[in-house]
């Protein structure tokens, strides 16, 4: 029931997984962006189903039509309509799990949140298919933010299962990411990791993982402490990705583990500029950007979704039963996610940078 | 520059460290609440600086004031405004620090985000000291859940540096948690860890570490995804707690290890009532309660203020130098930072049982 | 750059006059409403072009569609998206009128406002077109509140130009407000307005007016002191209705030659009820109903677009001009603009009927 | 339940008339301000009752206490706590009326709205006195814009009872306003005025009137359309001041009467500027300001209190009665309401202004 994000970068999202679509309306994106097609189509292709072997085999064509916002190829400030309709449909089954609450999915606070009412066709309102929306918002934010602060916003796989991947270079993040099915920069790591997912779904069943996401030449000062810090509102975006259950900044929970004199990241100057010694903050203190390297790593739990027998209950008679779930889901669905993590971040990102006045409300205005 | 949080329950803090006070306007409270004062002082109290060797040696009172929003002792859905005064304040040393940030502390994001008109005296409004405005507001949510839904949340120190506590019962605790200085409730877990406290301040140094909170009897169905999810506005307002660095729920992190068919919690029922037969998933679904407990982990950084030489610039010059950080700083910030997180989950919680319409806006009312 | 209104029951619109579609994503709308796609067809008819003599030729047939938020014909508690197609467009006059903003249009502010990017034909996101999506989210918001408390919203035509109606009754407003191209429920007026309207079109000339809206059975107690009140967020709302310029609630601008012994409304009882003797504050009191009628009147300026020439500017030599605006337009706005009016205030009195938690989340629902 | 205004410049009010203060906290002032004190405590004292024979003999001193947020006399960027503490109160007959709702105040209004548990002595939350905290904010506000951008937001009595002063000019505006009790800046009404508020008065009665406000200098391109229009704005907030019960801006009510060819403002050249020859429309269109003065009229119904006898009831025994109110209230409310209108108006442009990124977060700051 609040299916808006963001203060002036505010992104509204609807649709269902087997309803007539999902869509999103972006209000508050700056006048005079020239719209990349190409590169939006790009990013929706980059979270697509049926990428490959280690993803569900539903097959959407998830060709982004524009209904507003865009004039003469350019944002006009009003807001843009963007969606994707859904094909591949099969509601089949959804009515024999009626009343059998599938366990880790949230089929079941839905019938408590909804009184009964929510579509529970594919997870309805609660499918991971909604991330579509996000990502259409995220590929447009990402592009306000390239070109007006050069900001980059880079994603990838660096966990599956217990297959955690080794430190990666920014070069090999840009250059080895979507180059294997799984995401990770680390050409070793991703092979392991693929034949991990692999395994999981020939025993029926999947794995979790984590993805790590730096965002690169956020200025320093961007941040709204104290309740809309940069760690919050992102975090708070995160958690609405299906399967997030956890986020940290930085060396996160290793964090506990330091003593104060090995956290602190001394500040230092290089060409002029102040920078930090290492980044153990995530390039975020008090709530507000330092200028370094803005750094989180969200943990995605296993894909509920498994052929394995599950104990659950009847909703109608309050007995014990037991249920499978068939169907094509991801085994892992830590790859997909990688361009979602991007496409969330980005937006908060955006919608801090408009707030502290440094994207503005026309591209181009000086004041 | 954004101080409000919630959307029905709603709190804007002010006040800085060294300024005249710290406050809370709670906006939102429902009408017909009688306010239990001692219980509001005694939470205060729970965070008060000089409490124990453990933590700092400023001494506060922290007597809270009410200046509004109750009559005949009872809320009457005005807004409450509570605040406690600084008194024992001494900003002699921070002239000196103006221009040298610390490190890991807000110094060199304030000076970006506010262009060096903020108050940097005791870390301004990036300080500590804030929470007990958090504390006031929380401990008035605390009482509203407990007389409304009988809902306790009840915190706890889970790991200090590298010592973990083992699992606890929540019998231990409600009835350990209060009764040693590091507030964990496994008594040879809290000796090591007050040991590992006073060490590391010894030595000029500190500690970081993750405290554990569980929000029992909240009903199912509560949280408004996909944006407002439970989990993603509990993680939020925690991230506006100073020196957190991350937040799981359930089994978080360590979710990325296990298979589908380990973290998947199977639905049962026990006396008529759905349950889940493990808790992974720390009681939330697709950002729903589903009636298990709500379970989270908090992980805090290592104090930043230590004794200990530090390397930072001279941001005139911008020239390397070396600081100390002398002062009546918490080694570990842990302890006290225990009902922080209560207040700041019960707020949340409370915000969302009131959007849920499971709290009246006048207490008693029924339609 | 803000297109969302309200808290609860939100509505955020999207779409432009020459664009693709005009709709609106419905957020917040309680679970388990049984939509009548009938009565909101309905609605929109009421609003669309071509209605008769005294409205403009633009045709469009209205559909609407309804991509999300409604299963087996019930709300389900997920946003709710709503558009009707563009088809009648002609954009060829636009270019022309690129650079000589239309006085009493909002083209100068748009230019401003958008720094050039906007959308300019018809009016782009300032047409009075976007009124159809204010309709399908209020005739949602209407139907809910008539189904949960029997509310009932009427809007009619009061003024135009300077015929003012004579007082009616509800009957009468029920009966015959609908049975005249006018929308005024006193025939004898109406006929007089009808000719005045035709009259001022064939002078190449518009007319202004006035509608009075009721709403009855607004229980007592509704609206959010001191800042969102029941008289502030309806004002808020409707002066997003293009072309209003005035909102007075009761007898409003009357009340500043009144004395206080006549304007107070003093108490009685009928039936056992708390009711007014007379209804001079427009049924709210310290901007929260009392259980009288909710009363407004909004007027309504003449339709900027008229084809006797005007005086105007170049935009690019900066230098005065003369057009004249020909094209399809209503030469007064008034009856078109009832349902808007009704729409727009029963968007605002739901949000605020569910905020004092008189609408539930899930309908049926008790708690 | 909603005492929070605004987006970035963010007003949030409490107190209560005779409770202990009436205070504000304003959250997204920028950094870098240099508070004038004196001009804020003049403010307050254009407000404060007991100024002249024509308003209420409560006397209190009003001298502003700020808390938080200044630090070397400069706004710091955090949130800046303002109060006047209450002195003057005297509730006895308080405990009398307490069953005996006084028509034309709130205090039924509240009953319901706060189910009997509100502080009923002096209207509680619902006394003009909480105005004290709207010229509080809005006294930062209108420094915040003077500094800025030289925006100056004037207002005048322009009705009492059915006196209607004629047109005036800025100058007169500017010099006369302040000069007579009536805050009428034509001489000659003004005495007319008095003497019908004495002679009101005197027969135990009370007047209504209007006031006329105007904001100099305010850029073109200012508002967020469709819905947080500059407009909507504006006319959400003035409704939030008591006895508020219409709103029109430009020409407002009389544009009924007029047709398009008089009332569209046509455009000219001033000075390489781009001007409107006229100034119907009250400087905005489309929700957006264009550059000419933004004009707008308040009215204000005449004071509830009253002393002659009002029929009521018993709300205990639900039986018809008589009260009269003693006591020291304003005959009429208009002369101390022109500082509270000017305060609302220019927190909300302030607002306006900050989102359009006309003001930047830090005064002075260039991108």
């Amino acid at each position: 029931m609040s299916n808006t994000l963001g203060r002036l970068y505010r992104v509204t999202c609807f649709g269902e997984s087997h309803g007539r679509c999902v869509g999103v309306v972006v209000d508050g994106c700056p006048a005079g962006h020239r719209l990349d097609t190409g590169h939006l189509q790009a990013e929706l292709d980059r979270r697509r189903p049926g990428q490959s072997r280690v993803s569900t085999q539903r097959t959407e064509e998830d060709r982004v039509e524009i209904l507003s916002g865009i004039f003469n190829g350019v944002t006009t400030g009003a807001p843009v309509c963007m969606l994707v309709w859904n094909r591949d449909t099969d509601s089949t089954r959804y009515e024999e799990l009626r009343w059998t609450p599938r366990p880790g999915h949230a089929d079941y606070a839905a019938e408590k949140r909804y009184g009964g009412h929510q579509d529970y066709r594919g997870g309805g309102r609660f499918s991971g298919r909604l991330t579509a929306a996000y990502v259409m918002a995220g590929a447009l934010a990402k592009q306000v933010l390239a070109a007006t602060h050069g900001i980059e916003v880079l994603g990838y796989t660096c966990q599956i299962g217990s297959h955690v991947a080794p430190d990666v270079t920014i070069e090999q993040v840009r250059g080895n990411t979507d180059s294997n099915p799984v995401r990770c920069p680390d050409p070793d790591a991703a092979r392991t990791m693929e034949k991990a997912i692999q395994e999981a779904r020939d025993q029926g069943d999947s794995l979790g993982g984590a993805v790590k996401c730096v965002a690169l030449n956020v200025p320093p000062g961007v941040g709204q402490p104290i309740f809309d810090t940069l760690e919050g509102d992102l975090a708070k975006a995160l958690f609405s990705v299906p399967a997030v259950k956890a986020v940290e900044f930085g060396a996160g929970k290793a964090l506990a583990h330091m003593r104060g004199s090995e956290s602190n990241d001394p500040y230092t100057v290089a060409g002029g500029r102040v920078e930090t010694a290492s980044n153990n903050m995530g390039g975020v203190l008090g709530g507000v950007s330092i200028g370094a390297p803005v750094e989180f790593t969200v943990t995605f739990k296993p894909t509920p979704s498994i052929s394995k027998p599950q104990q659950t209950i009847d909703l109608k008679t309050l007995e014990e039963t037991t249920i499978t779930v068939e169907g094509r889901h991801d085994p892992c669905i830590v790859p997909r996610a990688v361009p979602v993590v991007e496409s969330v971040a980005a937006t908060v990102i955006l919608d801090h940078m408009i707030q502290r006045g440094y994207v503005p409300q026309v591209i181009g205005e000086i004041r």
